[in-house]
């Protein structure tokens, strides 16, 4: 395909048809895509129990709250919560006159939510990389059973669950996200993640669903059940896959080495699957978290996301989500070259050197089953 | 006005008009917003001169070329472009079959345009704070005439300069930008910023023009100019303000410490300024940035951007244009102590702890006329 070829090497715009933006790549400035590794690789330092960390297991956290002993994952509400349950309630202000202007222009909403912790593994210095897919069902179940305990009580798979206190009132959105390593502004290495429910459907999420409803509503078909088939065609996007899930470096994509891991089946969420799914699901983050520590030799920092349907929204609009992951990690070159998303990025628009296509050739060549550090 | 009061209590979202987005704020989380500082005030240590700075007066670049013995700024194509003049066509490629679904999924489309690098100041220990007011004049003047230079000719402002070569097309939209300090990636201390034109109007300004024109249209009246003179009359949110330009922590501020400078009166581009305006914009910036260096007695790091009307634009989007710069401070808590940008934040929606109402009094009660570094 002599027209996708010359992509490699003339700058252009790509289409997020997840989004509806652009984002520009400018390939030519990638003479050399990989210019070999310059650090030697890194190995575990950490001790697998650290006397000091509030996730370990048995050790007392800030609000004098003590983990149990726990075997597997952990989850409670976090001590220092971006939105709480309980809050004074804000009425927006009135205009003062006809032509007080704040009303529009100095627009708020109250917001209430609940944050979780979630330790993924009591074992301190473990991260997924280092998981066996076994190990990372627990984790999935876990998100699971989050979701589930907080969808509103007449849908089919609303299921409450001791370990989740009732919350207060039905929030509509609930983001499962992880942010690993110093360079994510992540303190605490120790394995875990957080899930943030709130009243509101947040930015991202809803322009997705936006764009993922108006591609069904004029098409008939999923935005994402066609593109992640598209691209197990294609190939060369495609950084592994398996019979229910595939991970790939989205031809839009922002971050180097972004990748984004999705449902071969349009299910709109985690409480859709099947305990075959679950599987396929962990061994595909496995596989992607393994390769991306393979790839610089390195514990590869990342923010991680679950993308699902709302707790609360229309039927259309479950119809048309598609459960999907994306991984953004800011390391370009090696472990110590970081890309930046800044100036032109924040002003105008984000922009990317390598193509997603080299990006996934160079995951797709890696092993996905050990991580090296096995070996060192 | 205790409507206004409870929001520095409570997690709320607010509204960015000017994007059409929401952010999350978390003022309950900032117990302590100003704990103090954390190092000693950061000197002046780099030469005046450095015989290794490509951008330095009588300095050699990568390319060959030689920097003439400039006396205020001097500007060249940068040697790296993201975007350049000539490059292969691409032409998008067909459907292979009626269901093939690529040319709605995988969609590119080929730019072109032009990078300028712009130094601010012949001397290569000066940052813009460090800079009177009448020495940043040289620097608007310069980022106006390349503005005009790229106007299409029978523009009123097209103004041809000797030190611009004409572009080989007419591009839409011309990007100024300034990246300052280690902690955006910029490793060049050497005062100086960029512009870029493309062929496109890239997703940020393109957004806000939509907005802007979406509010003129509706309301008979400028978003931003009825919005300064919303901020001018309520205050809490000015930091600095003269006749013509006005600093202000916005009400949608993502970045602790984001100010947005706006033109009081609603030009277009800066090619509409008159030169008391330019005075104007010349104290105003002086003052963000020395402000913005005293916060934390050290060279403060931000991405600058100023948005204006496209080169290329209906006669609606000049007349809805605004122009306007963004200041984007990563900075947090001290010299040492920055936000990122991760997680919830890339998963979900921009979060900010402090408000904005709270960045804005910090920064108006701080040396706006000197900097700090003079009494070290
Ligand atoms: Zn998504
Ligand atoms: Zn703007």
């Amino acid at each position: 395909m002599p027209e996708d070829k010359i992509l490699n090497d003339i700058s252009h715009r790509r289409f997020n048809p997840l989004r509806g933006s652009w984002i520009l790549v400018s390939p030519h400035r990638t003479k050399r895509p990989w210019q070999g590794q310059q650090e030697s690789p890194s190995k575990v330092t950490l001790p697998d129990y650290d006397p000091e960390c509030y996730l370990c297991p048995g050790n007392k956290r800030a609000a004098g709250d003590v983990n149990p002993d726990y075997k597997e994952t952990f989850v409670f509400v976090n001590d220092y919560s971006a939105v709480k349950e309980d809050q004074p309630d804000y009425i927006e202000p009135l205009a003062e006159s006809a032509d007080d202007k704040s009303p529009l222009l100095l627009r708020a909403t109250a917001t209430k939510g609940k944050c979780y912790v979630i330790t993924f593994n009591p074992t301190h210095n473990l991260t997924l990389a280092d998981l066996p897919p076994a190990d990372i069902v627990p984790i999935i179940n876990t998100w699971t059973s989050i979701y589930t305990a907080h969808l509103p009580p007449p849908h089919p798979h609303y299921a409450p669950t001791p370990a989740i206190t009732p919350p207060r009132e039905q929030y509509t959105y609930l983001q499962i996200f992880e942010n690993k390593g110093a360079a994510m502004g992540c303190s605490n290495p120790h394995p875990h993640g957080q899930v943030w429910s709130t009243i509101g459907v947040p930015e991202e999420p809803a322009l997705e669903l936006q764009h993922m409803a108006a591609y069904q509503a004029a098409h008939g078909t999923g935005l994402l059940a066609d593109y992640v088939a598209l691209e197990l065609r294609k190939k060369e996007r495609v950084v592994f896959a398996n019979a229910h899930f595939a991970a790939l470096c989205p031809w839009w994509a922002v971050w180097p080495f972004e990748t984004m891991v999705v449902a071969v089946r349009q299910v709109a969420s985690l409480a859709e699957l099947t305990d075959e799914e679950r599987v396929g699901l962990a061994e595909v983050v496995a596989q992607v978290t393994k390769r991306y520590d393979n790839l610089f030799e390195t514990s590869f920092p990342y923010s991680m996301g679950v993308h699902q349907a709302p707790l609360v929204c229309s039927e259309e609009e479950r119809a048309a989500s598609h459960l999907h992951l994306h991984f953004y990690p800011p390391l370009l070159r090696s472990a110590s070259v970081r890309k930046f998303l800044v100036g032109y990025e924040m002003m105008a628009e984000p922009q990317r050197d390598i193509t997603p296509e080299q990006a996934a050739e160079r995951l797709r060549n890696l092993k996905g089953d050990e991580v090296y550090r096995k070996y060192l």
